[in-house]
């Protein structure tokens, strides 16, 4: 997580005063629910929240005990038994560390994950928008490099709004999955805390309770939430390589914005580089390098170990400010991606014809030729155009064979362009819904 | 995929033959579809079905005409049409291979998910009945390695039935995302073919209609497939290795079972291994690895590359096939897994002891103690018998500090086992649902 | 490792008899070496090669015997007693399995490191020939995608050729860590075998002896060379990706070669697509995949558990036959690589002469214009060519700003293409050594 | 890179102040390379270093330029022309941003390579002596997680020093590949900058010159620099795990130091957790995971992408800092390590003598006794001794086919543990070569 690549609403939920903060809920919730059944008084669980509701944690004092104690959740509770005085010793009866910090750290990647779900619903409200306004805005599809067939370049983005759609559904999963609570005591086996505790803890903190946990919540779920993460970037990472082509001197038929006083280069004044769209490639290859990790956490040790620990202090906060910044940049920069309709158009016009090949192939087949008779008669016509030796259409009304097959009439149509575009309107309701 | 680590069922689905057929079954459906709306003869779809639905395809001529044509879709109409003769024309009509290859990829994988959760199923029924033999047998709970307090093995069950339990929705969420069809044409815009064809070849493969391709399925499908099958694997690794820590030497509370004729070692004849489980760590580790290369197949160019086609033909089968027999390998390792009760409570009790400090801590709080001053009581007392010095209750007794709020009969009851298996029903009830 | 992407004289490296071979070779230069000592009888070692040096191993037979005692070099071993008869009790004497795995893996990734050197020198030699071929083609140079400034496709072929130098040069040193031998016995420590067999056999193998083993060879030798094979791969990556790149319709600089009867496309007979390359770029995902797990295999536990095996099984024969032929398939695209100069030079020529902006800014500075003006100066004139609207140099002679400080035949002398190049010779000096 | 885990020296290279400070060596450096070759005038170049020497670059002040111009190095030539006026025109002159960026990078990693090579080099210290210290200290040798035959813990020690001798070797290896410097211009023609100055720069800043760079130092150096970190990071992993395996309540052969005033346990005052090597195993996967981005880094588009810098950005430091605290870490932990030679003792004795099995069954087979039959001979009188129903020793004394072979004095002979020791000088002669 370094300030470039961050936005300061994901940045704030790692900060340590949030954390605190959400120890100090976690901790005077069970307080609350240890009064209620009687464990502790109710005046202690009140005094709790009147003395430190309030209190903004220092970070430096905490440090500081930590330093000797070399335990945080220790730490932090010698600070509030600062604050709280004697009542302090009903704070975190019966608990674990654990219980207070996978708790918190679910409550973190759930907020984390509501922020990424609205970062993607921005994302999909840009893409759609840009999709219905060239919709029918006639682009080369290109398979292998190589024009193919005709497309629109509102199906292009209407492909990422489909993709995108799945990465939310993926998301509102992996936040449904790591959003539980567990206040189950040293082992797990709430021998020194009723499991009613947690209950109500989990409630409280909007999560859902744990069935099951052995000190620590279980490392498949935070597995889960990471891959989930690294799958979401490589979609970034395909939608930015889409621009980045379309960018390409060769092909200039979509540009990242350029602003004013924007320098493309210290060396070369005229270029104006995709330098977003690399840069969200290289956030997708960080993002999806974090989920090897988290998969390896899985493996605790009995009941836990703590190798976890350091690797989720480090890809928590890196892995989710890095996507929520590649998200909220690759929105940024398809709502203001400017397209050039001409120079698809250009480029679409550029082989002479042969994107239409196949539609020739079909026609040659419908007419009674054989599949194998037809591509090589197609095929011949073909290869001169590719080595810029004329042009499909007339080679193909100067070809014996076709011509006997097809009438010249029946050739013009076999170029028509709007014959590629009939079911585009079929797609969109595929993906948008009808309107 | 190796022999040494594959299973009939698994390995069938990527036998050449399995595709040839699937093949087949769309391109013969697609077939029926042209028919039914008119676009090719009724007569010539059924002499497709007639002609070669029981043929069994030739392996080795469709490698030899592929050889040529440097093919495989073309190689295997080619072939076909060996077989339907004239009628073979109709085939393939306004497809493109993608087509073919994508809509059958996802009926492998989706069948390959099928066996895994039927897989996982298996492995949670083993995993219950021994959770449930042994749900009162005690155990000591490790964090750190290090003994913290009691808990029962069947607990240590429970809880893998519940991560197994996960894995199995995740299983059957990743098999609902992959089981997509498409027969959409050269650029996924229907130009060619009717998108009810793509309807009807859906419906009889079993999947759903992708709802927007680009001659290729998006291949963010496939890498959420397979991290999800990474994760699994993760969680086979972390049971795996449960087993590993627990048949130690020094350990020794479980055993995986070792056959008549097994040899442990070829040079020390007495040892007894956990080869299964160790075997079991490896191959989450390769399953795990597959992850990174699917996830770098998302990012395609423009409409579709063939990159991910090489990595697919590797890992498809690898990661399904080594899964398969990773979780089956599991389910045997478990049901036949040699548990000793009597082990659990011999190191259960090694500690003189101190797994019941807590407990003493907590009794004394309640007593009035400030919580640091009774960390304090409790760590003077369990230093020494860390140490070897002495028995823990016996030393508490004798501390003033203690005995001046604990009774000789209040530390004993402290010392008390069941204490801490008061709320195993509740948890069972939670993993395995109410009796 | 699947025969579509596997060349033979690596998969015979991995197949049974070899392994099993090299297994027999170990056994009996371990028995010369024990019968050199006098720990054994010299006519018991002689023996040993008399009976068994010549014998095809029933790899049949010996997986039959592994079935039964689930324990493959005592599987061999037994079927090896079958030949030898009572000698056989001479051999493996003090030794312990991993001293034959180890060894015979270490003799096999050795073998495997020789040929992947053997495969970059072919392609280093390819690269030679080609870079030489196109030493003064004027090219664009592209940063970002976008037209940067001239160089030659000679230096794009030189800097691969660096490139490989340097993976070759990687190879060698992971050959030399991974060709170690360890008979050292069960943890070892040489208790039952003498540290001179070890080095009559490691001799006799072409090894170094291992200088401690604890049973095992220490895993970061291999994660080291399974690392280095990632890094190779990436390196073909880059170079199959640039030749895609060139091979896109709109640049279409260069063109892998594409054989009669090769099929693009079964829909569009016109297609011809960079197929090798991409299958390039899938083959160095999947090999980059494989460091991960060869590096999760370091962490053995004590003096070995066996958790490595299995992925060794799967990625020794993987990352090695599928960099072989992925280099093999390399080599051949360069050596057939269809190169088109003409297009170079359009493509050269497309952006009006913008690509000679920086040496007009450098100019400017020259004549005393301050770096800041300079650059607003250049990049006023190049934004209109970049909307099409205008050619460079006209422009910029109609600037007057610009035209108090160059004269037209300064402007003029700016845009010569030569200027470029005149370090080409300094560049290939360094790259290919002085002529 | 978290301060938790970051040590002064490391992070420093990272700070903006030392980036900012060697961008202004290079290009000061060049000014006089080019001052030396007549392109400026001499005392221009003099002025910038008299200028700008024992400046510090106000860190806000080039971030607020580098907001309007969205180019890091501009911002820097910006800020860097406010302190040295009119002669900032011939700074950069003929350079681009990545001839700096890239030399700088090259300057900063050879500097971490540094640090990381210190840090082996103490590490390695710190396993010699505690190695000698321990040399004799017998030992339980464990393959599988099971006792196999005695060692010494010296040897287990030596083995760490011959990995990280290994380690220390690919880091000095890394660190020869990364420093390189490049000033090769736009595209890396020298078309604008003399080599000389290359030449120059590359010298004064303590690099190697690229032979062939494309505007960018190409990334397969960096691939194989991060890499090797994380091959270095698999063994920290390695041996952080077996000193937690050493510190298990079973086992106790060990202990990290334990701190007066540290609390293993908020909860359970008893325990004393291996957390430092814990933590060591989870920054071990942090930096594992950075390979590979490191990897994808490789194939950049053409002469270069922009895609890469994101990555460093965070790998750049991640991975350098993290492995820095860990080497660190890692020889704390070895340095301070708590020994127990008595529980060695101990659990060596553990298994009635069943360790000496193998000795047994080599003086069996020297008697003449068939390898299978010796086997048979050895394992029944194991496996009772393995349920707990005697001792090994007694039972092969009653056993009539062993006792007709082995004498009472032979038999006692075989359970001498000195035999087990007598190459352990040889073998420490090995490692760290001779006294």
């Amino acid at each position: 997580m370094i300030p470039r690549y961050s936005r300061p609403e994901m940045t704030v939920i790692w900060e340590p005063q949030t954390r605190f903060r959400i120890w100090f809920e976690i901790e005077a919730y069970a307080c609350d629910a240890l009064a209620e059944i009687g464990v502790i008084p109710r005046e202690s669980a009140k005094a709790i929240w009147d003395k430190a509701d309030f209190v903004t944690f220092d970070v430096a004092r905490i440090d500081e005990i930590e330093r000797v104690t070399k335990h945080d959740v220790i730490a932090f509770l010698t600070h509030l038994a600062e604050f709280i005085g004697a009542e302090s010793r009903f704070v975190h009866q019966g608990m674990t560390s654990s219980d207070v910090l996978d708790t918190c750290l679910a409550v973190q990647l759930s907020r984390a994950a509501d922020l990424l779900i609205a970062d993607v619903d921005a994302l999909l409200s840009a893409l759609k928008t840009r999709a219905h306004e060239h919709k029918y805005t006639p682009t080369i599809g290109r398979s292998h490099g190589i024009h193919a067939e005709p497309t629109t370049f509102g199906l292009k983005l209407a492909q990422a709004y489909a993709e995108f759609t799945r990465a939310r559904e993926r998301l509102v999963e992996a936040r449904r999955e790591i959003s539980t609570c567990a206040i189950s005591g040293a082992v797990g086996t709430f021998a020194n805390i009723d499991p009613r505790v947690e209950d109500y803890v989990a409630h409280k903190m909007g999560l859902t309770v744990e069935p099951i946990s052995t000190q620590v919540i279980p490392r498949d779920r935070h597995a889960a939430f990471f891959a989930t993460l690294a799958v979401v970037a490589s979609s970034v990472e395909r939608l930015a390589i889409e621009i980045r082509h379309l960018q390409r001197t060769e092909v200039l038929e979509a540009e990242e914005f350029f602003s004013a006083g924007q320098k493309g280069s210290s060396a070369m004044p005229h270029k104006r580089n995709p330098v977003l769209t690399e840069n969200l490639t290289g956030l997708a290859r960080l993002v999806r390098g974090m989920a090897i990790p988290a998969m390896e956490n899985v493996a605790l040790w009995h009941e836990r170990d703590i190798s976890h620990s350091s690797v989720e202090r480090m890809i928590g906060p890196d892995a989710t400010v890095t996507l929520d910044f590649a998200l909220a940049r690759l929105t940024n920069v398809i709502e203001n991606l400017v397209v050039y309709p001409e120079n698809m158009r250009k480029n679409l016009e550029k082989l002479g014809g042969l994107i239409h090949s196949q539609r020739v192939l079909l026609a040659l087949t419908q007419k009674g030729v054989s599949r194998e008779d037809a591509y090589a008669m197609v095929q011949r016509n073909a290869m001169p155009v590719w080595r810029g030796e004329g042009d499909f259409r007339t080679l193909l009304g100067q070809d014996k064979d076709v011509s006997a097959k097809l009438s010249p009439a029946e050739l013009d149509a076999l170029f028509d362009l709007s014959y590629h575009f009939k079911h585009v309107d079929t797609i969109f309701a595929r993906v948008f819904g009808q309107a």
